[in-house]
């Protein structure tokens, strides 16, 4: 990058942080180059890039101001899925939205991959040469079912903080928190069962519960408060549900954290009518605000909820470390997990543990949060920019996926078969319902670093969801 | 160890291994003085030892003879188990199992952990530490959720030897060989559903068709062929059997390895009745016999055969590395993989990948049928010596477990009880029938180095069977 283009960059993000408001005036040239060390024709160069991209505009005599850009576009109105007991399908969908994340030459916006990049993650791979080094049989053996004593205590220790007074024993450390997921729901369900989620709801949740021949209810969901309680008591009241599946933390893929209170609430229905509840917590570290949310786990004491989570989104995905915590169905879970996997790969384990131990694992959490707030300030700056007015999106309290939804008219299939030539991978809003629902919304990651080519990539689906929605509109005039 | 004792005990490995037949003379004391450069009197106190263990008699003036010892116990009689779909349970008695063997002071002969203790296993351990060395990030992502290409190759090469001409394409990776087991069975059959099995069976499958619901029907097996096709027969005209599961080599629990028109008449069998076979091979690689025996997979050219395998009996069980090979339930068996676990821990695919790939995978398997086939004659040795005569024996062609049948009136569970008193866990016979038969049956392991810790172990199982036996007996003249 040259000095020029670098001061631009600065600039756009000064002003995308709110630091220039719109509409107001920028500092003059002079102070600029004095401020920066730079020449006079350097800012000059900046400001006339930053005026080619619409960002400011320059009033003779006065200077440059910041352009009076779009406002922030509105959240979407809560969801109104079919409320009744439905069939899980979808799979080939899923199946290519999990492979396109391996074309290497795909820039897959449609994974939740967390970032892998940063330097606080080193000690994780030193633990496993260390392993190696040692030669430890430990690693190599059969471990204890439950998983690895030394990682369960280091698990109960975190899960301190968000309320939850566990010991090691009514941990089991599982396959990813896809296992722990499955499990807890063969622990307490079987097949033609109807479970309660939120809508929309994470494709995996849907997946797990079509391989298990169960039936979904998806209850209508606020963009910011979460599950609607009042139509969880209806659906409750007319149908005989086992359990219901909640993401409250970061929700996937919504964002929200769900307030204190509604957690309460939560909580007390599901005792008056005597259900489970799953808690996936995968996100729940990766709050923006500190210290993390209270988890439903962390409330319950009659052991009813079965909390679900993992290393995968803040370590590393390819570790498959999880873990569930499933409070009175410990017996029913370890025999399920003992049917699903035997035990976990052990190596793994100990390496987690001893970075955990080693206190690797705060100072990266932190570094994450950070990452991924910024990046969601940036990122849906982008979204701002190029993308029609006319679209809604959600404002995530941590983790690293964002939900927009375009007009209803709007199709998600051929945006994504129109993306797919340009090695662009989103994944689309109906993965996200068994009901048919969501065609107009579209799940993005924004945990990779924020790039000109994210930018360009964004730029590109927008133009794209423009595009389709003026065909549309043609189509709907003839 | 002292010299006689060195020298007591090699004499009786050559008396166990048959160099010196029952009632053959042994070599005279001055000529083994020579042979072995110790004095006359190291020899004496190595032939009084053996006298004492009553391996050897001496007679006046003729020197010592090789006690005409036990003969070869019995093979059992084909089992006779009930011929009607049945649920499963014992899911308390097989956790009490997995347990035993993390308790240090417990000799576990009731797993089939492998030896992990060789040199062969070295280079494992390198290739760990070398993904830590260069902090591949390839190790910490989502991978593919068939598995990580490199190794499905690998898998796909090693699969050759069994008779299988497979890509890499139609090898799915999973959490060791109970995921595969598991999704298989998915892939297939629906709660409710009858799928046939051998008996005795190994308990893990009988607790993999626990959790989902699925009865078995238990079809009697012969101790040297292998499950009776005319009793399958039967069955398959009697019940809506979906598919039938078949560890046809180096069996477990009863060690058999199917003869080849047996494993031809039961595919032919299958094409017959519509029905898929799950083939466990898992111990097939540590057939004593070279070239291994060829899968049923090899000669399936209908899609119809899972072959379900694994790294843990050959390699390493903390690894947690094993494949399926579905045929034509492909698409529903990546289905599974994805709603089961997700995908499979990255570092250990790649250390396994790397460990073939650079030929170290061969020379250790080579050298671990040796050591159990070895270990086998030294094992039934010591059970012949010390148990009583009225048991029969398993006559293992591979891997290393044996089966022991005591008389009908023996109480198995009675036995663990007594031998948990000195730290030492059997695997009971009943775990492994889901219709409460084989009480009177013990699984046996021997992996382990055989040292003369081991031969004491046997000896206390063999005087507490004794015991027990003896007891019985009381009780039923009282």
């Amino acid at each position: 990058m040259t000095r020029y283009q670098l001061l631009a960059t600065l600039l756009t993000q000064r002003i995308e942080q709110g630091l220039y408001q719109s509409g107001e005036r920028l500092p003059s040239v002079r102070a600029l180059s004095q401020e920066h060390g730079v020449s006079i024709s350097t800012v000059q160069q900046a400001y006339y890039l930053l005026e080619q991209q619409q960002l400011i505009v320059p009033l003779p005599r006065s200077g440059y101001f910041v352009r009076s850009g779009k406002t922030q576009p509105p959240i979407p109105a809560m969801s109104k899925p079919v409320q009744r007991p439905v069939e899980v399908k979808k799979w080939g969908a899923v199946l290519e939205l999990v492979n396109a994340r391996l074309d290497p030459e795909t820039i897959s916006l449609g994974s939740s991959v967390p970032d892998l990049t940063q330097s606080t993650l080193k000690p994780l791979w030193k633990q496993l040469q260390r392993i190696g080094q040692k030669q430890l049989v430990s690693a190599f053996t059969y471990d204890n079912l439950a998983g690895v004593p030394v990682l369960r205590e280091q698990i109960a220790r975190l899960m301190v903080d968000s309320g939850c007074q566990l010991s090691a024993d009514e941990i089991v450390v599982t396959t990813g928190c896809t296992e722990a997921l499955a499990v807890a729901v063969r622990a307490l369900a079987h097949p033609g069962d109807i479970i309660a989620v939120e809508s929309p709801v994470f494709h995996g949740i849907l997946q797990i519960l079509c391989g298990l021949d169960i039936k979904v209810i998806e209850i209508p969901t606020d963009f910011t408060s979460g599950i609607n309680l009042e139509a969880l008591e209806l659906a409750l009241d007319q149908w005989p549900i086992k359990a219901v599946i909640t993401v409250p933390h970061c929700n996937n893929p919504l964002g929200f954290i769900m307030p204190l209170q509604r957690k309460r609430a939560l909580l007390t229905l599901a005792q008056r009518y005597d259900i489970a509840i799953i808690e996936d917590d995968v996100y729940g570290e990766l709050a923006y605000e500190y210290p993390r949310p209270a988890t439903l786990k962390s409330m319950d004491t009659e052991g009813r909820v079965l909390l679900c989570s993992s290393f995968s989104k803040t370590l590393a995905p390819g570790l498959r470390v999880g873990w569930l915590a499933p409070g009175r169905y410990l017996d029913r879970a370890l025999h399920m997990k003992y049917t699903s996997t035997g035990s976990s790969a052990v190596c793994t384990q100990l390496a987690v543990a001893e970075f955990i131990r080693q206190g690797h694992y705060q100072p990266h959490i932190r570094r994450m949060r950070g990452i991924y707030q910024r990046n969601l300030e940036r990122f849906t700056c982008w979204v701002r920019r190029y993308f029609p007015d006319t679209i809604c999106v959600s404002r995530p309290q941590g983790g690293f996926v964002l939900w927009v939804e375009m007009p209803e008219s709007f199709d998600g299939v051929q945006l994504s078969q129109t993306l797919r030539k340009d090695k662009i991978h989103v994944a689309g809003g109906a993965l996200f319902s068994a009901s048919g629902k969501y065609r107009h919304g579209l799940r993005l990651s924004f945990a990779m670093p924020m790039t000109p080519h994210i930018e360009q990539t964004i730029a590109t689906i927008g133009a794209a969801v423009e595009q389709t929605l003026v065909k549309r509109e043609g189509e709907a005039a003839v």
